[in-house]
């Protein structure tokens, strides 16, 4: 079917596709959703109605795979309360390539192979991290910062026994108006008004090297949390990239790109910083004769910087393995992108939930409250598609999770990375052994099901980080030097 | 005026008045709202119009009182910052009756008297903690109980120095309908379904004794926290109490006498509870032969609890001096009920903030949201009136306060206490000496000026109470065993 629609596709997939069947995990590769068109009569009116259609994803179409009954349901939570919260990493040293993508996750995917999903999982909590250290109350000295150094990031977020050591932060342009109070406020010192922490580098340690079997580079760029970020990433509007006709969306190129002398963290572009720290690990770990891979990975709007960063990487990289992990990405560019993505060797697994809608974007836009559904003003042209392998998760899998459309709580990373330790091939019951601590689908979200007793959206800080001074008075504490962003700082670790 | 429309009034209120002439203070005992109609004309359209007046308070009316620029209010804030949180308490030893409202707090609340003004914030402090400790997590085994053991409260809420010893807890029948997931939990120990932890008991100690003159005894009554709470307050039915005409909101009524032995906590009625835990004190404390007064405090709907719970005491303990400092607290009963008050000598100080909607109650009843204001169904009689002496706020006087309507924010016992800190007189500006601290205004609410920084709602527990346990899996902890009710400690202390 999709074929004969994208001729472009079979193409591609080709490309470095040594198995040239088709198969069902190719198919699988190609999202469902992309029906390129460029006829002004794909009017959203029509895709209004699609999206009611999928609004409405529990009215029956295949019979629900969730056959727990809620009892068991419960009987099996607890009976995990004291496990461990991770299945234990084995060694890939022998399969990483596999893994890694090169042959296009042929046979990987469905079912899901375990040591891939210890992996994807494994790059997911990467790009949980930064949401889970993002300073966003905006009242704060550092609104927009890592609440952390980059040398205490993982140990804060209990990821220290990830294997990786950050080494470097990134910032993009904030584009967002701060409140006004930053403007009026006689704060001699404030971190920055128009960047923000987007992301960090790590690398593999030499013990996770040798399990993995070649040092691992690790860009994870952090999505949006504001409705008001959403806005600005669906600016409709492509531009080109490179020199041949890919062309992008322009708010995520913007993010990616934009810098400005004026600013103390965007001198350079998070292109340009990512791209410099890239040259310093591959040049060092390459003269040490070491196996280098870069993996990018990023959730939602993190999921598209990641694949511009892949895009760039590999251009300037042009030997380097280069895969992208992606939770949730819309769309990020056109058919030319995608077949250049391609032909560069860039390997890309989509990660994606049927019911949720922005992998669905560029092709709606969602108004303040993220609840309901604006149509676009018209001018679109239907030329955005996906790219890459696409491991599709289904909310309605989960016992865990409420049967009803959440729109944030089906898109937030912790629902996926949940249905990814839960998923064993289309079509089954929940992994009755996966280990994942259920209780973080709900860091954000109201998703989980009343019976499991976890509170909504708990992931907080104490009195939102006030604590009481010696005389009782409730204050912002002052940050730890060392936690405090230092544009030197971060010039010097490079 | 008022004594044309009310000649009870002036009967009542010259009662224990041995000053008769008619002055500014007497005036202010009157509640400006208080429009005692029994006219079937008096329906809703009027209410509301008139409500309408009241929400826009900030037209222009009088000149606002503040005349603060923001820029000022920081320079003060600021150098607040490391200074007590209170003034000091100063020997009250020879002035107690007056300021306990024998006098009828004549000439002492406006300008308000600067010991008086400490006293009221020490009993609000004391109502406060009814929230500050509720166990409020639908999740939670003890949800509606306070989280700390009686002995721990004070310490826990950094009211240690407070003077005074908790003796009892207090419970009452919740009447709300629990969550369903406890009628499915396999829990085998929930600490109740049917009650409430309402308020608590507690006495001065040696040192604040000599300081204010008498042992004080303290009952503090807890509002209500949720909405739904605020629909069955709002019965909008009289029924009597005692043994002449007097009358009462049935729903207040119902909370402070309603029992069931088939409850673990409500074998006996708050009341009850209260009645044995004060006769175990006066007699104890008389038999030292020491002189004793009680107190009374509460905020909403623990303003109406405190003033049934004095009229009972009143008729039980004829002889003990007793005094009601309320907050916000809605009308509560008839005009027979009233006198009744007034006859037995009981002394009620009500704080009304001029823009708080719930000391207009019952008369208006609010939706779900709280927002938006419906009307009742017709069938009300308007024969509820208020009760005593009244220190009457502004939020505009305060030029730490956001200008605009928030019903929410406006009734908060925190803004009250606030208000009080700062009230001079009725135009005065803010007491530029006022020493509590501004950002307990927004524990609860978006009350504060951005300028100031403070988050709005700060005041929640990290992660909601979850823990990591060390699996690293994330698990409400068990509550320490002290702390969790028990009926028979509850029965032993007393």
């Amino acid at each position: 079917m999709n074929s004969i629609h994208h001729p472009h596709h079979l193409h591609a997939t080709n490309f470095h596709n040594h198995n040239h069947q088709i198969n069902k995990n190719r198919v699988r590769m190609v999202d469902a959703y992309q029906d390129v068109k460029t006829s002004k009569t794909n009017r959203l009116g029509e895709t209004l109605s699609n999206l009611l259609n999928i609004q409405k994803p529990y009215q029956k179409i295949n019979p629900t795979p969730s056959t727990h009954s809620n009892w068991n349901v419960l009987n099996i939570h607890e009976d995990k309360a004291n496990t461990p919260t991770m299945s234990p990493k084995e060694d890939i040293s022998d399969r990483w390539r596999d893994i890694h993508g090169v042959q296009e996750w042929e046979g990987l995917l469905d079912p899901l192979h375990s040591l891939l999903r210890r992996e994807i999982i494994k790059y997911g909590e990467f790009a949980q991290a930064t949401y889970d250290a993002l300073d966003f109350d905006s009242f704060s000295d550092y609104c927009g910062s890592c609440m952390y150094n980059s040398h205490k990031l993982f140990d804060k977020l209990g990821l220290s026994k990830s294997g990786y050591k950050v080494t470097k932060y990134i910032y993009a342009m904030s584009h967002i108006d701060m409140p006004q109070w930053l403007e009026r406020s006689r704060l001699t010192y404030t971190w920055s008004k128009d960047s923000n922490w987007i992301g960090f580098m790590a690398v593999s340690d030499d013990e996770e090297s040798r399990r993995i079997g070649r040092r691992d580079i690790v860009v994870s760029w952090r999505g949006t949390v504001t409705p008001s970020e959403w806005y600005e990433n669906m600016q409709k509007k492509l531009e080109p990239i490179g020199y041949k006709d890919s062309k992008v969306e322009h708010g995520f190129l913007s993010i990616y790109t934009s810098k400005s002398d004026s600013t103390r963290y965007n001198k350079s572009s998070a292109s340009e910083q990512v791209m410099k720290e890239l040259k310093r690990l591959v040049d060092f770990y390459k003269t040490k004769g070491e196996e280098v891979s870069l993996t990018i990975t990023g959730h939602s709007l993190g999921g598209a910087l990641a694949l511009l960063n892949a895009y760039e990487s590999a251009t300037n990289f042009p030997r380097l393995l280069i895969s992208v992990i992606s939770f949730a990405a819309p769309r990020v560019g056109n058919i030319a992108f995608r077949d250049e993505l391609y032909q560069m060797g860039i390997k890309i697994l989509r990660i994606t939930v049927k019911q949720d809608l922005v992998p669905q974007m560029p092709g709606i836009v969602l108004n303040e409250s993220l609840q309901k559904f604006n149509d676009f003003t018209g001018t679109l042209e239907w030329i955005y598609t996906h790219v890459g392998a696409e491991l599709k998760l289904d909310v309605r899998s989960s016992p865990y999770l409420k049967r009803g459309f959440n729109f944030i709580g089906i898109h937030m990373l912790e629902t996926y990375l949940h249905l990814v330790d839960g998923f064993v091939s289309t079509g089954s019951t929940f992994r009755s052994n996966a280990k994942r601590d259920v209780a973080l689908v709900n860091k954000g979200s109201d998703m989980l099901i009343d019976e499991l007793r976890i509170p909504t959206c708990w992931y907080q800080l104490a009195h939102k980080g006030l604590e009481r001074n010696s005389y009782g008075r409730w204050e912002r504490p002052k940050r730890d030097p060392e936690d405090i962003p230092s544009p030197i700082r971060e010039e010097h670790k490079s």
